[in-house]
């Protein structure tokens, strides 16, 4: 077997949580950090431990760059290893995609009170200047993340536990671009049996009238729901 | 930013071919090499280039280790991190699927004639004892074959470039392993504008009958095929 180099390798991590900012409609948002206030901000992320595995090191930067710790999903996405995608030493970045649900609180604390560092969700159509290749990971995970969505049932990590469908469409709506219509969405889900009605209501909207029905997700896994009829197997 | 641990970095790549064995019928392969006839049998891969990406240092160990430079698709798998998948040195091994279609003749070569080196393509259903977690990279590939095939054109890299859809559903019963239906396979992927027909017949097959109809993919790089109507932005 061929010996392998010790390219320097980083874990970078994109995640998302579908967030209502000032003017009520909600939008993707993605969770930067950054060491001082000098520096560029930059997706949360470092090295990885002798002992621990890839995911791990995921997580434990979420934590203390950004107090981080309920991550509903969280993916690999490609690895970046162009040689200049950092100047100076050579770095390969082993990326993933995370998720966030919405009713999840989601404040990012910083965690040294004296530290410079911070943490902060930011609208993904509208983000500050980034590190390095940051921004095409970003792009990339956005990518992911709509595809996904089309073929299996991965909104379960940006719902809340239990919804209505105007707002299970709306966070479809934040997370593709454009507008779900509910009604197809809720006719689509069901048949697939990705969403199931809970059989209570929740609370009036703003725009009144009648309670709305509730839903949940049947599954909280990954579940790939719209497989090619003509390819499976024989029953 | 957190300083990136130097880490030791491979890349191993599942290259797979429909290839047809001495009984007749099409079955998956898949490439391996190996450094001596005491080594176990292993994924072509190994070391980054300091002026490399990771898919070029793929290729490049394809063509050294086995002689093979003609691969349709080759795309990145996971990244394998588990501490001690490899006794000793810890390494990460960044993974790739490869594919190489049907009619490129992909007789591995030794490189050196005097080298006991040897490269050659086994039945995924009949694998020799691999070196460390190969044998779940070449799972996790076919895993991620078989999906792709059902919502994406990936087909088109393990097809001739051109067809009769008795031999493209050969292609996919291999990479599924179970039968495929060829008119229903012809009805899906025509209606999704996949194949289209090249107006051209082929050669009478071995049953004798009518000479078919020949085919080809409408596209050579990988195209989602099959989005979640619903969720299309509006027209």
């Amino acid at each position: 077997m061929a010996m392998a180099t010790s390219t320097p390798v980083e874990v970078l991590s994109a995640v998302f949580q579908v967030r209502e900012p000032v003017d009520g409609r909600a939008t993707l948002h993605v969770l930067l950090q950054r060491s001082g206030a000098a520096e560029p901000w930059a997706l949360p992320g470092g090295d990885i431990g002798d002992r621990e595995t890839l995911a791990a090191a995921a997580r434990r930067h979420l934590g203390t760059q950004c107090g981080l710790t309920r991550v509903a999903h969280l993916e690999q996405l490609s690895v970046f290893s162009a040689p200049e995608r950092i100047p100076g030493t050579r770095t390969i970045a082993s990326t993933y995609l995370g998720l966030v649900p919405r009713d999840v609180p989601a404040e990012p604390e910083t965690m040294d009170i004296d530290s410079p560092a911070a943490a902060s969700w930011f609208d993904v159509d509208g983000l500050p200047p980034l590190a390095y290749d940051h921004a095409e990971v970003i792009e990339l995970a956005r990518g992911r993340l709509a595809a996904k969505l089309s073929y299996t049932n991965l909104a379960f990590a940006l719902a809340p536990s239990r919804f209505a469908m105007s707002e299970l469409s709306e966070i479809y709506g934040a997370a593709l671009g454009h507008h779900v219509d509910a009604t197809n969405l809720l006719r689509v889900l069901s048949r697939r049996g990705v969403v199931v009605a809970t059989g209570t209501l929740g609370r009036t909207g703003r725009t009144g009238g009648r309670p709305p029905a509730l839903y949940t997700f049947a599954d909280d896994e990954l579940v790939v729901t719209d497989e090619f009829a003509t390819l499976r197997p024989p029953p």
